[in-house]
């Protein structure tokens, strides 16, 4: 595992004493050095509109942020801290600032050893990505004495007008294979494994297809509400939040032909292809949903969550189910589902497949036998299961299902975080786990009707599994959600 | 499980206080009636030639030989033994003998009320077959008030003439539809569950073909030598005691198409089909060999051992590569192997999945995946096993092979012998596990050619996994046999 340590390199953060930061990026930043993964000159220079913040109060700031770190001595994070942060002032749009902070980028370098290879890390609320792109560009910041990667958090964009113009205003300044575009649940080992497990297996494959499967459902469901972000859930909801990335990567991941090779434009133009494959979604083919109190009162609804409008529509909740109108899918309901304030916290992909002719068990005792399945789980359990049928012991034939089951942490131990893989692929320069502009603007192409459309949400207790209209849809089209 | 217990019946053993009478058919009867599945009504009628054994010192002996039994009360035993057994002596071919036998079952069955309903079950050297057979027509036993079921203990024949010579003599008085020819590998629950996980399962059948399979390797691998039992083994040798029977049963029904139901003549019918398109052997696919002395001498080699002849050509061990001419497995080879003193005491069954597209993984830090398997075990820890491929988590893209296993013992307990499964049967009249009289001569036909060529046997120390030329043989086809 510890291989040659990547090149060295200058990490600046934009959001640098933001959540996301103190949160996930510095700790894993700090874990990856510890362990050996990143090059001795590894620097991170914090970037806050705070100019009451020098590099001493950052790395006090920092100190804190790391303090919970498992088997690290205050010492140790102290030393880190003091040899590798810094922190750089920035006014958002001020090209002053801006040409300050080149300067400064400048004199680390040269004061670090650093032959000038640059990560830009926009955790930024989305309205501040443009003028931030905009002003790096102008600044020159674009480019420098070695590469330069730029990374964009999340949301890219809010629909298909607005992604496009983030690309076309990213594309202004840096090529497309210096942008890494974060989808953070493309860091988690079991979507990665989705491309072994499918192409690494002559198993599997052959039984990919219509032929095959009889349906595919996706489900990422969450126990929480909205927690205190309702200002910005007010102008996101569901849809924006989950569907059109996270459970549209499970998507394309599941349903991709096998690219030409493990590399991030084959992988990239393959679930673009899916995207484009898409049949438009019918209003019979939609639910949202919005979470009512839960029947005891213990959970509020969400039109009573702090900060939510009495009369919100806005949805907590859609179940959808899809088309691929290709030759290895067509006829195959894909079915997807998320929701807030779900029965429990999962995320899983789950693969039935058709059912064996039942003629030949008609003479037999026993009931016709129960399809196949696989579940593959991508939280909280990664793992996968595949359920078959085995003929009871003793006399007669009957048959019961049996289940196989496989987790990765009981072969592998705990598995890294999905930021771990996501930061160090940003600074060894693989794309393959990083959205590409063709697959956001494919993929909001394609939601972006539904958004328009805005179907009004059905409301459905809190702690259940979702409007009674998304099971009906399930059985309209011949499959059941799996019960949480 | 308890379901309606069978029709009343005489069980009319012959070889009746032999040892497979004491080891398995009187312990297995025994209980079978103990746990209700057997009719209140069920009697057993030990035959043997000696006259000096009564009613009395037959149900002596009986007790003796389930002494043993788990759980049960000498009291029990002593109980059943007295109400259930009975004997009656019978020298081979006499005519008068047999007359009083008929005499005799006719007045037990007017004394306990029995309808007429028999089985003759032979437990007989090979040789007293024809002789019984005809014996039991000349009497008029092959039809009696109610039915009359024959079982015939293996060896059935020991080429093709003999086996239609058995045939033709047991179809002068029998209906193919009374006749039970034993092989009690079929009573086995691995066995049976094949069909079940074959048909029974979506998932394994698109892929059990040419297009995705590599190789089949069938082993039945003893650790014992010969024991005592030269007389016999002399005679027989490996092909005939184990591969014409036992490996060609797992062959057939690893190979079989569907069959239109899970009916005897269906089954039966398709197992035939197999045995059909087999390509006749060449000797370059045909390995015999004969143990040797182990290495540390500990183990006698087969011509030392008492009653073997000093120069003896009798193989212990076969290994073969056949090759099924069909649409289905065209090109696929299928390898057996059986031999005594190897290292360990296994029966299975393994399919080799082609390998993934190898391309895909050409750019990859990691080696080509390995090959997916399914090994179906039939003892002695009845079950199976899938390996596959996943993701080493962490950095790259390298894969691991795992393993998800099924173990029937886990699921269901104690499974039942093999013997148990085959006698229900044969009181219920149903012939799915049994050899039909095609299948054993489309067997013996098939091997014949190659009993007649008698390759000269390879030496190979005791507890090794055969000669050498097995391995070369092997990896001719391109696979190499699975370590014991």
């Amino acid at each position: 595992m510890p291989k040659i340590p990547p090149a060295p390199c200058l990490f600046v953060m934009f959001g640098g004493t933001g959540d996301l930061m103190e949160r996930k990026i510095l700790p894993t930043l700090y874990q990856l050095a510890a362990s050996g993964m990143l090059n001795n000159k590894f620097h991170i220079l914090g970037i806050a509109r705070d100019e009451s913040i020098d590099d001493a109060k950052f790395r006090i700031w920092a100190r804190k942020a790391l303090a919970g770190t498992k088997g690290k001595t205050a010492a140790k994070i102290r030393q880190w801290c003091d040899a590798h942060l810094h922190y750089q002032p920035v006014a958002q749009t001020d090209p002053a600032a801006y040409e300050r902070l080149a300067m400064r980028l400048s004199t680390l370098e040269r004061a670090t050893g650093l032959p000038g290879n640059r990560v830009f890390y926009l955790a930024l609320p989305p309205g501040a990505f443009p003028g931030t792109i905009e002003s790096l560009g102008k600044a020159g910041l674009n480019t420098s004495t070695g590469w330069t990667r730029l990374v964009i958090e999340k949301p890219f964009g809010r629909d298909l007008k607005s992604a496009q113009d983030l690309n076309l205003l990213a594309h202004k300044y840096f090529e497309e294979t210096q942008i890494y575009r974060i989808d953070h649940y493309l860091g988690k080992e079991t979507v990665q494994n989705l491309l072994a497990f499918r192409f690494g297996n002559a198993l599997f494959e052959p039984l990919w297809n219509r032929d095959h499967i009889e349906s595919v459902q996706i489900t990422v469901a969450e126990s929480l509400g909205i927690e205190d972000r309702a200002g910005y859930y007010e102008n996101a909801g569901a849809l924006r939040d989950m569907v059109q990335n996270h459970l549209t990567q499970l998507l394309t991941l599941t349903a991709m032909e096998a690219p030409a090779a493990f590399e991030a434009d084959a992988i990239r133009y393959e679930k673009v292809k899916v995207l484009r494959s898409l049949a438009p979604i019918t209003d019979d083919n939609v639910v949202f949903g919005q979470y009512a109190a839960s029947k005891d009162k213990k959970m509020q609804g969400y039109r009573d969550e702090p900060g939510v409008a009495a009369r919100s529509q806005m949805e907590t909740f859609v179940a959808l189910r899809l088309e691929i109108e290709n030759w290895r899918w067509q006829g195959v309901p894909f079915i997807l589902r998320t929701g807030k304030r779900m029965p429990r916290r999962v995320t899983e992909i789950a693969i039935q497949f058709r059912k064996p002719p039942i003629a030949l068990f008609r003479a037999l005792d026993g009931e016709n036998p129960h399809t196949n399945s696989l579940v593959i789980t991508v939280q909280p359990d990664e793992g996968f299961e595949l359920s078959f049928e085995v003929k009871v012991p003793g006399e007669g034939f009957s048959l019961k299902t049996q289940r196989m089951a496989f987790r990765y942490a009981d072969v592998f131990g705990p598995l890294p975080d999905g930021y771990e893989t996501l930061l160090m692929d940003v600074i060894e320069g693989d794309q393959t786990l990083f959205v590409h502009a063709d697959e956001a603007e494919a993929s909001w192409q394609f939601y972006t009707p539904l958004l328009d459309k805005k179907p009004k949400p059905h409301p459905y207790p809190a702690g259940t599994c979702g409007p009674k209209a998304a099971d009906e849809m399930g059985e309209a089209c011949g499959t059941n959600w799996r019960p949480l």
